[in-house]
């Protein structure tokens, strides 16, 4: 993780929550499905970087899906939270960041870069920090295009 | 609101959040920027629908902004949340939800109709519960076209 000062004494509890961010980041360069799945809470609400608006059920419990997307990039995936705050209150947290994405889908060789916004909400379980809520995303440009701005940077 | 059920009790934090939602929805469709605006925390972070990835100070202190956006607009300004989700813990809460905005931009007779994710974090404040960070997007369609995708409904 970037853009956070490795000097800061956090909580136990923020500390175990950006343990979970940066075992989160490395699932997604090692393309560990089943290790980000594991991180969701029985009853997660997913809001994707694609539709639908919110991910079914059986994508946010089965890796299968996860597996597929993996499987539509060459080489490696960079994945990096930058920006990141967390707040906790009992046994409820909150985390919000600017995401940077780096892959390089099949036959597109120079590859692509994108930052997005990510909310992500926790819970205290029996197992630990879950994640409860997700949401990812990029803004649009209201200009009458309704493209998605994937050429921001923070 | 709709989507939620009104026989339900909610605890008295749940339902002063639902309260503080439901002040929103009205000052959204009234164009209230002051009302909007004094329901931030000092610190917000706000990823809104439009560019850029975090809305300025600025923005998130100043009504003017928000007061130009609804300028924007002709006739009434339509806005709900809709399968509301409410988690409270200790002096944080997280919500998500599908909103619903429907508006007439200025020389667009029929309108349009937006249905789009909402997360709202908040802090239990001296005042009250505050919103500390909001996140509004809508997905995008990762088929070479890269469109907003402003047609999904829930």
């Amino acid at each position: 993780m970037s853009g956070t000062d490795t000097n800061t004494v956090h909580s136990p509890d923020e500390a175990r929550i950006r343990d979970l961010l940066s075992e989160r980041e490395q699932a997604l360069r090692q393309r560990d499905a089943d290790r980000l799945i594991a991180q969701y809470a029985p009853e997660v609400a997913v809001f994707s970087l694609a539709p639908p608006l919110r991910q079914p059920d059986s994508w946010t419990h089965d890796p299968a899906g996860l597996r597929d997307w993996f499987a539509t990039f060459d080489g490696p995936i960079g994945y990096e939270f930058t920006e990141l705050h967390v707040t906790v209150g009992g046994d409820v947290a909150y985390c919000h960041s600017i995401n940077r994405l780096a892959a390089m889908p099949h036959g597109v060789p120079q590859g692509f870069e994108l930052w997005f916004r990510c909310t992500i909400c926790l819970r205290r379980t029996g197992d630990g920090w879950r994640i409860a809520h997700a949401h990812e995303s990029t803004p649009f440009y209201m200009d009458g295009s309704m493209r998605a701005a994937i050429d921001l940077r923070p």
